[in-house]
């Protein structure tokens, strides 16, 4: 309910939130679009929206404003039907350095509270607060594709295990850090890492020892999917990927996206169970026979025109 | 993460709020608590919050403000640390009558759409949105109790259900209602109903043959614990409850709150582990050694100030 | 798919079925309908099957053929669109003396096999088969009212537990028999009988001891949700609440009948989703607005005629 | 395999075990049998074991002593083939005080560790520990049955709601006490309370307020499934229904009690499969053919005699 | 229950079975086995059964009467005590095409129904049916091989991951097409999939973007246990490996199948609970006996001979 | 409760078993440590324990000595604050030839019992019991790394695949052998491996054939995470790796593994919801502290001196 109220606000809004996009239309931002402080937001091409950690000269460090920006920013992604597929980036040198330890230390490390136990129920609210910053990326309906390239830590690799999509280029790695920091990752990490990749081996290694990973074996293990040559190349196949999804049947995608977050956490059998009722609506869409029809005349689906959804 | 920002933001507004709730300390309203419409909050008793629906000319008809209403209200509650307990009751004469189909006909029965598909998933959202309503109490730390008096009937059973301790008075009547206009009840009842009360027999004949049941039936059915003579006698007993509650350590009660409802929708065995974690950092609380020499003293835990949660 | 193969066999048959069925429109029935030997099938009311246990001189014991029977009888009701509500009795002097250990030994207690392992794995399939004759009207959308008199044994617990809606004369006792013959009852009673009562430790006095339970106590408990005089007020109650059901929308009470046994076995949060789920498509239903309409005249829903489900 | 160590070391001791035991074989006992200091330990009739709560001077209050007493106590008799059934129930004037803070406080209260992450580790093992004094109860496969007299206060309900039946005086009350002193109950009443009484808003009632509850309430919310004019009386009442399910087969008592607890945290599906496979070794008992016979023949099945288990 | 009854109709008619198979005991087969139209039955060695899809010319696209000869076929299988293991290959050029949409559309794409709410009802129990005709080769305890050549498309896919053992060939290519079309995989690839293979980077890639996956990557991946240079290569091992499995002993085989099963969709715990009360019986067979012997002199297990099963 | 016995029994005898411990430091042993017969414990490093197989002679066979020193052994060291990480390998030529047929035998094969019910019910205690050997090791708190060379056969895979991290040589090879000797793998392997490699397809065919499976598979698959050139150069690796985890806040690693097995077993949601409750308290640690001012100084954690948990 609480995100039907936002999302109201929001879309009350979404004229300045046109404007304040229409105006950084290539995949090079030059600075974060307001209202956001830490995020550049553009439309490279129709139905693709990207969002660009932007605070270059702090390797885009998660510092608070970014926790509470991402949610906004995906809530009103969720909302936009004009946006069929997202594409995550990292502006500067590096994907993200993680948590901006100095400018979050006040709000995590010191809950207020007049005894252990108060002090304890403030702190499960702030990790539950944090924690929601990268279930809204898995909550939206659309697809989301991250592109890394340098270095993804500590926060980034609870982000990048939220989104659908991994890619990366071939200088990028990959570092699960909190152990570094005393203390076992709390946004994401832990609970999506090891249904993201195939070795357990490896999830429980990298998340004890906090050692890198480097791309060729973030791509052996599954993490990501596509390992390209630098980062134009990647933001390149990034885009052409996202066009592919784009191009086709929202009600399809969106359905498919869903439904695969389901199956993750049901048997097979109440993922059918949960598929057969979704898709008994679902089905009954123009779509079908729009693609069908495109299908059989050996035209690609990209070419047929979807309604919004 | 969203809840947050919205939290924050009413924080802000709390001097205005409890303005606004100051002039009404008694247990009878006249009239709604501004912001809200549809409700009447007030103060009767240190820690306690009273929410009225307040459309007593409607019989309580829950509008389309009424759904909104009551996820502001139970979000302000839940970051209210200067409340404890909540009461909810109906002004006029009877609880409610349930969903106000002519102000909700447009959005409930026709959500926009181009094709089946496209309607579904706005259909869906809305659905969502109003399942939401009622879970707001359910998430919400402090124990909330309803009175019943006269008629609860549809949306209201949804309402009742979703609170943890149900009162009524002798001449009140419960009504699953959504059969007779063509619908399966979808916003609550159908799975909270079966896990509230002992009989899966009761439980199915209510829900399909929409037929009334009564106080006495209530009670000995568990669907409430106490019937009283009148609203007047309800209320008091209602108000001495919520004052033994609220008089007793808040990292107790909300501690209970929470885990009665995570046992509910988990196997012992999870319950006792989930448990077991909670209570590692709650049990480090003053409340326990005040507690206890109250309890060696033989003094009531009420004479105990416990520092706000 | 099973299902669907036997279900298209079974439509091609309908006319038979109907022609046998047509003759046995009273609730007192002079035999079993062929092509059954232990059941008698009657319409007794318009949209309401009648299914008699039917083997009077046998005290309706469940014989070989009866497990099987049963398994055809339901899967036709639920493929029957004549039919909205069914109302299971049995014929005679009491209700059933369940299993009928004297035509069943064979089959039960010597399964074949090479050696203990199997043995036991076609002990394993037996079980299962019996399992699924009272699965089948949990299956069947339709709700079952099930009219208990005189002795419900053994096999009747399983068979009743499974029904929606249970009602009994004030002569009924019933019996949890199955550890008075040295096994644990395994074709549904220790799985549904706690999930339909209220109190765990009269669950397990009666599993346990094999003590008969009788009218009242199957009252209070919540197993029976009436107790009528005698057996011919309670089939006219019986028929009179598979009126009023019958006379709902199909779509309402079949969506209900799915959504609370999908709910016994889930979180209330897996529950809201997928009812959220279900009813994006079945709110899409002229039956709301027929409903809604006879409610704003105040007429009864079953004043209305809704097409077929 | 711990518990298998513990189960060696105890059978090798059996036999003073025994010898300590065959001095009370009444059930008034003198004092507690050794080596236990907290528990009186009795065989009043053939396969029934009697466990007496036994500091009547400290109205049988659960000090440390009790807290591993217990566990070894009921690991012997797991895996004591002479015993069937076990009957519970507390010397002197009351069943329980509940929890003897006095002696356990340094222990819960003051748990070692250097910083508040080490203190909540171990109060977690603490906690843990705890919780396995009853839920042993759970996991012996012989039914226990509970009798409480006077006050079951705090502790005391978690101890009965981990036995099967409950029985009760008519002078019988129950508290959950622990909001009075400050603290969420965490060895098994929020857990299981929940899932033994039919009406969810008692629960919340009892747990947030904690107030007592009398032998009437208890017998109407289904807690106890038997109430009594006095402990006399009870105990008669409890050694027979102990007769009752001690003379049947214990493949098929056991059987009973291990499925009635996988039920209670499965779903229906899941249960049947799982009984499924139980059965398919289980029916594979000579006790089956011995019941039936003796069933055929009128006898009761108390008439035969059944191998041990 | 069920699947009894058509289980005991398609023993009846083994001779009939084991007559239209012997004809064709060698891997090509010159057309489908009656009575099936879409498949070919044989049984290239001892306890091996070979079900080949065969449309050749229709690229073994998936028509109205597969989907059903699918469900027959293998509940024939199921039951067939001379089959130990499945080998599943296609006729002619290329594996599958998939679903043969216009044999299908007007079942798929145009079921019944007066209003939205009965054209879902019934497009829910289509695809529901749909779901069945690929769980049957899950539900079967005979392990499932599937060699794959040229395409594998669509309704392909959904086949496939319902299989234990996955070949393919070096030109062998794999494309979840359904995103294509406008929906949803529903009758398998989303559920089953991302449980399949480990990358859930590139399971979520296949499923939103249609693009083909070669043998390497299928490899790679873990799709496939082995890639073969060509078909025959391939059809030879898996005979090869078919005889392997074919050799051992079945109580050790297909209980090893259904508890791989079990724990793909269940918590560790919960898989070595049903795995320990599935051995209790499985363990008491002959078969451990035999193999050990012939293990301790050095013989393969192929060499004893093991009672059906 | 019971391990808490055993472990205060184990503490009490510290002393001995340090005593025991200091003289074998090195990673070659020259014999089991006493009172082991199986195992040689040593600390080749602080906060390192390393274990290993020892029955050279005997290929590290599995006989009944060593199912209980397993669970002795790992509760020891659960209990051991100055342990911090593990290392477990074999002494000899390989890793393990798994289970010790011989020795077994009279045990696994021949359980007492009058009928083949109370036969069963053995059974499963003996099965049940041999699983808990190798779920201590995940019940263990402290990481554990397994370093397989040779060959790791059987009862093998069921041990490794209970550890966090696995290492192995170049010449290793694992293999399931348990249908080799006519039953279904039930200690672990058919529960464990599926969830720690990516490939189902793989997991099924080394289930069902037995094949070998070599250490270059094994890296591809995931099931080892690295693979080293020999034992000296393995030993070197796992102990190198093994300090680095032994260096970093026991607060974080050992959280840090207890959450990842949490979210092995649960939805992404319940997963998060365990972790916020479990870091309420654990971020509560100097440790947190400490290591990010070892980390904005830029030392490594391995340089703060850390209490002991």
């Amino acid at each position: 309910m609480l995100s039907f109220i936002v999302r109201s606000a929001l879309t009350k809004n979404r004229g300045l939130w046109h404007l304040g996009c229409s105006a950084v239309r290539a995949m090079s931002s030059s600075g974060p679009t307001p209202p956001f402080t830490t995020l550049s937001i553009s439309h490279p091409k129709e139905s693709i929206t990207h969002v660009e950690l932007h605070r270059p000269e702090k390797r885009n460090a998660m510092n608070k404003a970014f926790w509470s920006e991402m949610v906004d920013c995906f809530n009103q992604i969720s909302g936009d039907p004009d946006c069929r597929v997202v594409v995550v980036s990292g502006a500067g040198k590096i994907f993200t350095a993680g948590i901006d330890l100095m400018d979050m230390a006040s709000d995590v490390l010191q809950p207020e509270g007049d005894d252990t136990a108060r002090i304890s129920w403030n702190m499960r609210k702030i990790i539950t607060k944090y924690q929601e910053t990268f279930t809204v990326i898995e909550r939206c309906p659309k697809p989301v594709l991250v592109a890394v390239h340098g270095a993804c830590v500590g926060g980034g690799v609870d982000l990048i295990t939220a989104c659908d999509i991994r890619l990366c280029t071939q200088d990028a790695w990959f570092q699960v850090k909190e152990v570094d920091i005393g203390l076992a990752a709390d946004v994401g990490t832990l609970q999506r890492l090891p249904k993201v990749i195939g070795s357990r081996s490896l999830v429980n290694e990298l998340a004890l020892t906090a050692r890198r990973m480097y791309a060729d074996e973030a791509k052996s293990s599954g993490l990501v999917s596509r390992v390209f040559a630098d980062k134009e190349a990647m933001m390149a196949g990034a885009l052409e990927m996202a066009g592919e999804i784009a191009g086709r049947s929202p009600v399809a995608v969106q359905g498919t996206k869903v439904n695969l977050i389901y199956s993750r956490d049901h048997s097979v059998a109440e993922g059918l169970d949960y598929m057969a009722t979704w898709n008994m609506a679902m089905l009954q869409t123009q779509d079908v026979m729009k693609s069908a029809q495109a299908s059989m005349e050996k035209k690609s689906p990209k070419t047929v025109a979807f309604s919004k959804l």
